[in-house]
């Protein structure tokens, strides 16, 4: 199948947005923001280095790539309305393989009524996809890292370390009995879950810190204490896991670094924080206090406590008892 | 270097549009379109698809992807603003080329008051450069494939072919005297000017049709024939041309399909044909008419005029004696 033709298959017959002007068939896409800021991001998977095709179906290649862009969104308290995907092909992969990708996008951009509005099909040796995915935010309702102030309460969506638990499971790193748990594992690394709806939810509130756990919560944490220039403090025995979590060997470092769960790590006023239990439970996700936000130390800083002792975490998740650097 | 210490050493420290709320550093970019339309296109570079370490340096390599993209905004009619960069980079690849690379998107992206605010920095096997840009355009006045009308005049900005003989100069698949004309040759296929100020120029009118000239006019007057269905006439004679082109054997070819000279192929009514002159006048550009549109015979088609016969043109290049498919 050549470029055109393979470009015809994939492009939308219907578009969902009002907004949009252009989509697919001129030189570039066109739409109008309506009084709405535009949030947009890039998110780049390359075979072998991020997803392997023993271990990672062509569907779940195209669903985690555009999931891990809006959960970017999410972060940001935008709402999803447009992606362009870049593809690089290498011969080998056959056109039934590249149309699963595009159903695990098509499928995940459905639920959100997300248009695709451009794209470039090359080929090439190595399986590369590019999502570029673009949001509405309400102006001044951007969801920055540097939001976060003294005295906020820190909290996480979901369970921690999941898409870490489900890939060792898949590459049989680890091993678990309960089936039940091994799927939940798994479908967690396979189809995550960005939190949308519950970061729309809190659009009410004028002041909150969003940052999607792309990376693992250590390096999340750091990104808001840096940016916001404060301290995090996070109390280990606090952070949400999933029940079955602790029966693995390596679980605190797939919980702390594991990253892909795509969940988020927020800070908000403590007078706020009655506001985001009811967004949860309304959008039907999990939100779990683990911890809080002071003036930085001599910098900016995220300390882990556990049983009395408090650490140092940096960005890689190392722990350092010499809590100053 | 790993990736944030490359990242941090790209990042640039000011940003000249006023319209952008957030650049790197969060999950996402953020800007207001305040009253205008958002444009956005992206566009992917492959290493030996798009272009060969051999024949060009990486920084032809940077200015060349942002200039093709750039080249789309410009047949939108609209102002560039931002772009994000996806690169995924080799081990074989030095810093210091990556750095070559960045410093040729730089230095175009200037010229515009283009800002950096996103990207993805990943590794792989082959270098692989995808672009996504972002412009502005007023309201209705996207310049769309589709707004051709009978009657309107046909018109081409600069010389055509000018890229593909450069390239066949570099490979020695060709050869000429003039050192003057090798430059200028070598210079286009290396450093395109993107038509950006001359489509701005025409602003003022109420309908035009654009398209640039990225895989050459063969192929866009069939995109502009078929999206406005309606029939493009071109005289061969009329096409612009370097007065050094007609000594290489393939001229012709490379003058209807070479492509990558990011000129604008153009359809307007006859009464704006002089503000068109105009624009190109006050931006120091070439433009000549090429031909005319009609209504479409049997189908939407592109026909070719040469000393009194008419061949139909396909979106390939190739030319048909006999006039309907």
């Amino acid at each position: 199948m050549d470029e055109f033709s393979f470009i015809n298959s994939i492009k939308p017959s219907t578009y969902s947005q009002s907004s949009l002007l252009k989509g697919i068939g001129d030189d570039a896409a066109v739409f109008r923001a309506d009084y709405r800021d535009v949030v947009t991001a890039v998110d780049t998977m390359v075979e072998d280095v991020h997803f392997s095709k023993a271990t990672t179906e062509p569907y779940h290649i195209g669903y985690r790539c555009l999931a891990a862009n809006i959960s970017d969104l999410a972060a940001m308290g935008a709402t999803p309305a447009y992606y362009m995907v870049s593809l690089v092909i290498p011969d080998r992969w056959s056109e039934e393989a590249l149309q699963h990708i595009y159903n695990g996008m098509n499928q995940l951009a459905k639920s959100y009524r997300m248009d695709l509005i451009g794209g470039d099909t090359v080929s090439g040796e190595q399986l590369m996809l590019s999502i570029t995915v673009f949001g509405y935010v309400t102006p001044g309702k951007s969801r920055m890292r540097s939001h976060a102030r003294p005295g906020d309460v820190l909290f996480a969506t979901g369970t921690l370390g999941d898409s870490r638990a489900g890939l060792a499971l898949m590459l049989e790193e680890a091993s678990i009995s309960d089936r039940v748990a091994y799927d939940f594992f798994v479908r967690r690394h396979q189809l995550p879950e960005p939190r949308v709806a519950f970061a729309e939810e809190l659009n009410g509130l004028d002041r909150l810190a969003l940052n999607d756990i792309s990376d693992g919560i250590a390096s999340e944490a750091n990104e808001i204490a840096e940016a916001s220039q404060l301290s995090l403090h996070i109390d280990i025995e606090q952070l949400p896991v999933h029940p079955s979590m602790k029966q693995f060997n390596h679980y605190l470092d797939w919980v702390l670094n594991g990253g892909e769960d795509f969940e988020l790590l927020g800070a908000v006023a403590e007078q706020d924080w009655p506001s985001v239990v009811k967004a949860a439970e309304i959008t039907g996700v999990d939100v779990t206090k683990v911890g809080h936000v002071t003036e930085r130390m001599k910098e900016a800083q995220v300390f882990l406590y556990e049983k009395g002792t408090r650490k140092r975490l940096d960005k890689s998740g190392y722990t350092h008892l010499k809590s100053d650097r």
